[in-house]
């Protein structure tokens, strides 16, 4: 019998899973709404039914050996979702507890940034590595960070909040309450403020549309040669990249790995990111870290990554 | 037999090495001036012989199982010390081998920092703990950082540079080269200056005594109530704060322990510090962290942190 995982993410609107072969194939997806479960445990109820028909399909040649779930806020040690403000169940939910004792098989739970990031060290680019940090540029930014071949969780599993760093101490008003994090800047909704200001600081035409514009719209306009378009990718670059020559300054990673829609715009927003990156470095780190695209697909990341948490168990 | 292990610690004036048993009781301390010995194999053959002369009367109760060295810019993989701005030895000194071909026993070498906090580890207040930091106010900030039990080295042995974490792009001129980094703010140096430019901006008679002053001498200053002595305390503290709720988000230690002149200001130093990183801490970290005072005697830390590096093998 050869071995399969269930992989689970949970998003405030769309809980995606998939069955995971120890060679990072994506043999099944299905999606179902969260929106739709205002209690965690009709979702799980619900989930199940679907996976184990799912896995019928599979139970002649195939044993499933276990789940892993990413999720936000999610405490890996306990199993738990704390809090999470993305999505409607309050308080503290036993996620990993409720699937368990409905699929009776070992299962894990972290948040989204770091099942990615064991995602990118068991099936992609962080192959072999065992210090690397992960950046996802999303609607904000996440990370996960990996040192001695292991995942940081930090005492209470909350580690790796790199977003959250504070990089100008009056900055930008952040989601978090405070002013100045990271994400602010380095992550979609940071790259359309700065895209924004730019459009106005330099007199451009623009309309409402421009500015409502996403990522994806301000990457067509670099491409175009749009002057505000280039200039938000390179400012975001230069704060991403002195954030990342501090954090190098931790853990001295082999390489730093970004994924997510800001990623995908190429030398756009990875030359000033390298640029800026090895111009803040400290001298014994210069010329050292590689700056790496994610290898692993942006549809399936989320559940390759999850189900990642029971692989890297299992190797 | 009890077991012993030689912790030696090369610093640029001296190099000071202790037997130290299981306990962390230093059983005997000597002294030599690395000065004096512009080759390596020099230090290396002088301190040998002074090191099986101390062993010599204990050699009957107690077996030599290993050496632990700390050195600046000691480079754990490879037990070398590499191009150390500190030390007349120049490029690459194998260091580990050199001892251990003398010694023949088992010999590691890491840098200062990060033998002082496997020291704090495995003889002071980090006793038990999986995740915490250490740092040491010295003359510049170093700094030790423990995840999942292990320190973290990075894939080249030079992480947990904490101190050229650059908190201001346009900030004061560091030794590194660059600008803005923690340890021209938070340091011996960086407090003295600090004081220096608080005494000219409030307009206190000064002398040039006062102009020079250490560490020591600007704590006497506040213990006295002097306004300028307490300020540069509180600036301290502040940006040590700030950039400790930074680190937070790294790596979510269970404690962070502060050691070095700097360090024993007490509440000083402590109150502000403590302050400033609440206030700057995300949420999900906030009332969690414990900021503590090194439980290493100062003048044993360097010999008990370098003898940890083997104890913490043994262990």
């Amino acid at each position: 019998m050869k071995k399969i995982v269930v992989g689970i993410d949970i998003g405030g609107t769309n809980t995606v899973f998939g069955l995971v072969d120890e060679n990072g194939q994506i043999l099944l997806k299905e999606n179902i709404h969260t929106e739709h479960f205002p209690i965690p445990e009709d979702l799980v109820a619900v989930a199940c039914e679907h996976i184990k028909r799912a896995f019928a399909s599979f139970s002649k040649t195939h044993e499933l050996v276990g789940m892993g779930i990413g999720a936000p806020n999610g405490n890996f040690f306990n199993g738990t979702i704390e809090f999470a403000p993305n999505l409607k169940w309050e308080g503290i939910i036993p996620l990993a507890k409720l699937f368990e004792e409905r699929l009776n098989i070992k299962t894990l739970l972290t948040n989204d940034a770091n099942a990615a990031a064991i995602g990118e060290m068991m099936f992609g680019g962080a192959k072999g590595m065992k210090d690397f940090i992960f950046i996802t540029l999303g609607t904000g930014l996440g990370s996960g960070i990996v040192a001695n071949g292991e995942m940081i969780y930090g005492h209470d599993s909350f580690a790796g909040e790199i977003g959250h760093v504070i990089m100008f101490p009056d900055g930008r008003q952040c989601g978090c309450g405070r002013k100045g994090c990271l994400e602010t800047y380095c992550s979609a909704t940071g790259i359309k403020r700065t895209y924004s200001d730019l459009l106005m600081s330099n007199h451009e035409k623009v309309n409402l549309k421009d500015k409502v514009a996403d990522a994806k719209y301000i990457y067509e306009k670099a491409l175009e040669g749009e002057k505000s378009a280039i200039e938000a990718f390179n400012y975001t670059g230069d704060i991403l990249g002195l954030a990342l020559a501090n954090s190098v300054a931790y853990t001295s990673p082999e390489a730093i790995f970004l994924f997510g829609g800001l990623a995908q715009a190429g030398d756009f927003i990875f030359k000033p990111t390298k640029e800026s990156m090895e111009r803040n470095l400290l001298n014994i780190y210069k010329n050292k870290i590689k700056l790496l695209p994610s290898q692993l697909k942006e549809n399936d990341a989320a559940i390759l990554g999850a189900a990642s948490l029971i692989w890297k168990e299992i190797k």
